[in-house]
């Protein structure tokens, strides 16, 4: 949140619709993958330049670009303009720290969405942003570098698997998408375990750190559901609108990537009222051990106090006291001390056991 | 909520419409049980491979097609090309993690319940996917495993009871929803019994394992809950639409069966609070234990601190001091003593009383 | 709550329609009273046995059917069958856990109250279902056993005043609902002044079970809400739909009532944050408490422990001490546990009051 | 509240449209002025008896009548007839406890609003209600007692500042409600400044009863949200309404109001954010203070305890005991006390600065 | 939120419309600052007095007048008499404590918005009301003092940087808001970056204060969020009404500050949550401290409060007593004692080990 916020304090007072990459330079060079596709067949190529993309010419019906890496504003001008895109698009894809959105921009509909990495091994979860263009007969995807999240679905095409060459754009757009949401499923179900192994710990023993565990799982839970909410309601704009992009028939596709998202927020919904509950439980246990310290406590001081009392007693240097001089004077106290610590016991516990 | 986040991520990758049964095995081989009837009667047989699937012929008005076992793809395969299922529709009845829900595919309804075993005795609470298939006239369910939970209703149409007979599918699927609703009375019934055992044991004395009892609890109602709530939203959506599936008599039935619903949705509520506030309690009395034990500890040092100075004071080795020559010294110094406990304890007594 | 739920699953695996009566048979045998009237004038007499409901004959423009008791499954089937009532409508008079609601049934509207018997001395809060059927010139109200909720409306009848006798079945409908939301304003004082009973004792000192009070009465309220909450609804439903049973002079008084419901509602609001607001007083008060304990054992400690240590060093039995032999080593030693305790609790408090 | 639910239970049982004032009796007579104007001029009288009502002629356009004291019944129903008012108007209008609504009866609107004295000086905050009615050339105000809230309208009017005189009657109720709001500011500021007394207090230092004021506060708070909340809905319900009562150009005015009372109530949400936040300050103060409490008991016992078990050691009887005939044994006893405090100290307190 | 409250009071009882500057007076004189374009070109002037408001004549198509410093009522008189604004519009100009807000009146829009000065260093937040209004051509700005930020629009103006001179005044009053919703991203930041210095603090040690802290960022982050939550709703209205004022093409604009002020609602929430979260690690980790010092005491007690009674009954006085004339009596003495104290301090530690 705090990188987010500083992106875009840094951008402020510039005009909107200037070409500034705000995010980190995580490539030396962009790649542009150019994979065009008909029912006959499928064509790759990588593009090198600017003036290869100015001067692209389509060859099949279906045309994938996949761009990593958008600190070359020369080269996402020329994008922009091959492909007829509104300024503010190419500002949104730019500026690498959007929400999940949909915009109709009436040629074509612009998709951003967020992919994590992975699940993390110690640091706050990560996400890039993955920016779609669903034109009639193309889909353009923006990232600021190789993941290899949509290697699997290139294998897809490249083999023609269920013969996903005679589909359109918007199934390809669908499949990334599908793709994306399938990402969360690991990271709710890495989640998942941690909390469910300080539900472990918590109901054995406790440990020091284990509040900060929750706090941490809770941080990145709420960082998943800011994530996953606002995809949720896209797919449900595209899944409901009878636009132009998607086909009725991919449009029952969508609604089941829909019915993913729903799961996950409600994973998620599920997650939080553990660690919520998981918290409860911390502090009732923290306040039963120091209870228990404290009686711990006042047992001995019960026992020793009033013994300690009878000793010094005896232990006075008056010259007239009574048992002193008695053969049985000692045993007679120490039997005094016994029997009042006994008693003061009995009274302590059982003050205990009637309330 | 671990086990289904597993077993989607499993899938992650996969092209969508692909029949991989996702759960457990549950089952050697799947049954299929044929049940047909018309106001004339009923016949049932059992069907045993797949190309009895393909080549079934319909004797009477209403089929219902019962099938335990999922695993076997190419039967399920079969009965989706016999029956003119999308892929979609067979995919989502074999990802056995399934959240209620309907959808309507125009030749067909497909419905998504979940069916709880029992009461669980100590685990947690496990439940079935039921798929409900409803066409205009058949009737299709799919579970992994026999439950026996449709048995009462399958006597039910053998003895032509109500002379069911005469209704038509869509009174089956109804039957068939109310039936399951049913099933969780007994399951909050369970844990409103569970709650209140707590609440009688909290409001007498503290036990161990209380707050682990509560919050166990609190995660049953939790899951319960999210399995009911998408339940009353298909039920509320059965019972409003004017569609092609549901006749308006049998309307008025699902009316009856979503009451049903937002009566266990209240019921889980005020459990819910209910164990909120046991929470409370549990807390409060924590606090009120630990407050009588320090008071205890400061009444114990309150009186012997002071009498064990007096001791000391004439323990001391002083070969000038007052009162150890004289013969009532000794009962003097116990008697200054008592004096001293007692004011002091007046003192901390008062201050409790006027405060 | 457990009642409910353990009267539904008695009945679970049952066809829906079943004439089961759910409830406690609380009357030896059921009484039916029959009242009409119309502007000339008023009949009434008893109703014995379900022949004469059968052979019933309309004697004026308006009539009203009080029935109580409930388990005599012939006679309800022959009243549903003189008033052509649906099975559902039966079947939700027997079981009388139903929650408030307005079904419309096209010849009549189906009405579910709940009458609270009166303020509880104890006990649980328990309610009965009014159930009550609007047709166009009569009135059915159903009753487990009697409770004299109507009585004083009966007497209106009689006496005619405000000439109720010109008004139709509508105006009686309503004036059954107004007696029946009239009655809750008496429960929500009575826990209106217990919450204030409480809130004087919490502030002024505690005492034990206070906490256990604050809890049973915020289930009461609880329960009060689940109560009035959808009976606001029903109200709302019929105050606005300008349906067939109540004409527009009559749906201002709706209206009416519909108001005492939000009023009940906002008081049990804000009793509930009442209660709220008293826990946190009552927790706060038991920390401060402790609080006080633990500083009164701090200066005890502070004040004794250090002078005790000086009464030991001096009873030290070393042949070579200083002071011992001096004539005022003991006035010095009782002066020297003087300064020190007094400096320890000068510390003590000085820190207290800058902190 | 109490007193609320304890007025409306004194009239339950009572037909609706019963003319009983339920309310306190705050005036001996009821007292009418008549304010009557037109562009030309304006008139006032009082009226003093229900003959002048009934026979009451208009001179001017607009009429204003007030009434203060409403426990004359015959009065009221003398002013229900000559404006013919509808029987539950009149029974809202002397039932004092209604929450701020309004009521469109078709040839007038019926609004009810609730006048706060003043700011309280200790006791809780009361409300007496205006019951205002809008009709095409007049208005009618009704209120238990005198609280001089429109005397400065009054003035505008004699005055004719601003040229009210030429605005209708629309106006003159747009100005009695600007008026009732605009005394919610008062009380806001007031209990801001009380909050953030608190506020600086408990930043300070504690003292008893910061929680009672907490409490108290907050109370107050929720009251006059449950009263504007209301409010609100009436204003907003006004301003959007095509009615025939606000000419569009006084609508303009009303959404003003309308603004006023949303600021009001975000002015209160902050104000119970506020309190929320102190209240987890003091409780978080308390146990901080008892943290230090314990810590000082702790530092004590753990100095004190091993020195004065040394003393005890060299304060045994033996008769062959190490140090004792030594010349320095008494210095290396307190040296070995002093060093065993400072080591169990040294101890105590680097656990504390690394943890 | 005391000022405002403060502020509004102080106008309690004025009529409507009154020209009364409600806020504080922070300029001498005001200061007026017009500028006109069109594609041809750009001319700025200052207007001095009312009377070149009066007859300021029109010289290029857009045009924008900026006013610093509110108290001349004349003057705004005169401004709104040339501009032809509703004496509500220049009453809420003057009242410098609005929410934001939209208001179409037909010929214009009237926008209120708040600029943040900058990240305040210690003293609360403070905001000055902007409010804009668009005309067909022209846009009139008020603020009570110069802050600055405009003067990039303004630079970004005369350089016709993106041909913006060619954009109509709507552009004019997009970027406006653009600017000030920048402004939210720099305060966001600021904020996120002291909870992150607090929650590393708190993940490390506790120190005094902590709490006081998290409270003021929650109180910033409230009223940040209550200022932006109304202006998220002003651009929403503005983006989806298809009003006279703002062209489609600019829309989309605003669909993107829309999309910011949505973004910033997220960030706050995100803070709020960690805010949250960091209270329960404190409180979490003062109970922990607690038991903690609980622990050592009682661990002291339980090993010192036993041998300390072995030394005084080997004080005591008596004649006859075992071990004292044995030459090892003192060894085996010493060895009681630490034997007792090995055990207790044995049972303590297993007793903690084991539960």
């Amino acid at each position: 949140m705090k990188r987010h916020a500083k992106l875009r304090s840094r951008k402020a007072g510039l005009p909107a619709g200037s070409l500034v990459h705000l995010g980190e330079v995580r490539m030396a060079t962009p790649t542009m993958h150019l994979l065009e596709y008909d029912p006959e067949g499928l064509e790759e190529r990588e593009l090198g330049n600017k003036d290869q993309v100015l001067n692209l010419e389509r060859r099949r019906q279906v045309l994938w670009l996949n761009v990593y890496g958008l600190h070359d504003a020369a080269l996402m001008a020329a994008i922009g303009q091959r492909f007829k895109l509104h300024p503010l698009v190419l500002e949104d894809i730019l500026n690498t720290d959007q929400r999940p959105k949909v915009d109709d921009y009436g040629d074509y509909l612009f998709i951003v969405a967020r992919l994590y990495a992975s699940a993390p091994e110690g640091g706050a979860l990560t996400s890039d942003q993955v920016s779609i263009i669903l034109g009639p007969d193309f889909v353009l995807t923006f990232q600021e570098r190789p993941l290899g999240a949509f290697n699997a679905l290139r294998e897809r095409l490249r083999g023609n698997r269920n013969q996903v060459l005679r589909l359109g754009a918007d199934y390809l757009a669908y499949s990334l998408l599908d793709t994306l949401v399938d990402r969360y499923f690991a990271l709710v179900e890495e989640f998942s375990d941690r909390a469910e192994d300080v539900e472990e710990v918590i109901l054995d023993k406790l440990r020091p750190g284990l509040i900060q565990d929750i706090h941490w799982i809770k941080r990145q839970v709420t960082a998943l559901r800011r994530s996953i909410w606002p995809l949720r309601e896209v797919l449900n704009t595209l899944q409901r609108s009878h636009g132009d992009f998607f086909r009725p028939e991919t449009q029952l596709y969508l609604r089941d990537v829909y019915d993913h998202t729903v799961h996950l927020l409600e994973s998620l919904e599920d997650l939080r009222d553990l660690l919520t509950g998981l918290l409860d439980i911390y502090l009732s246990t923290v306040s039963n051990r120091m209870n228990r310290e404290i009686r711990a406590l006042t047992v001995v001081a019960t026992v020793f106090m009033p013994a300690g009392l009878i000793a010094g007693i005896f232990g006075m240097n008056f010259h007239h006291m009574p048992w002193l001089d008695e053969p049985h004077g000692f045993a007679l106290s120490l039997a005094l001390m016994g029997t009042i610590a006994s008693v003061m016991l009995g009274i302590f516990l059982r003050r205990r056991f009637t309330s």
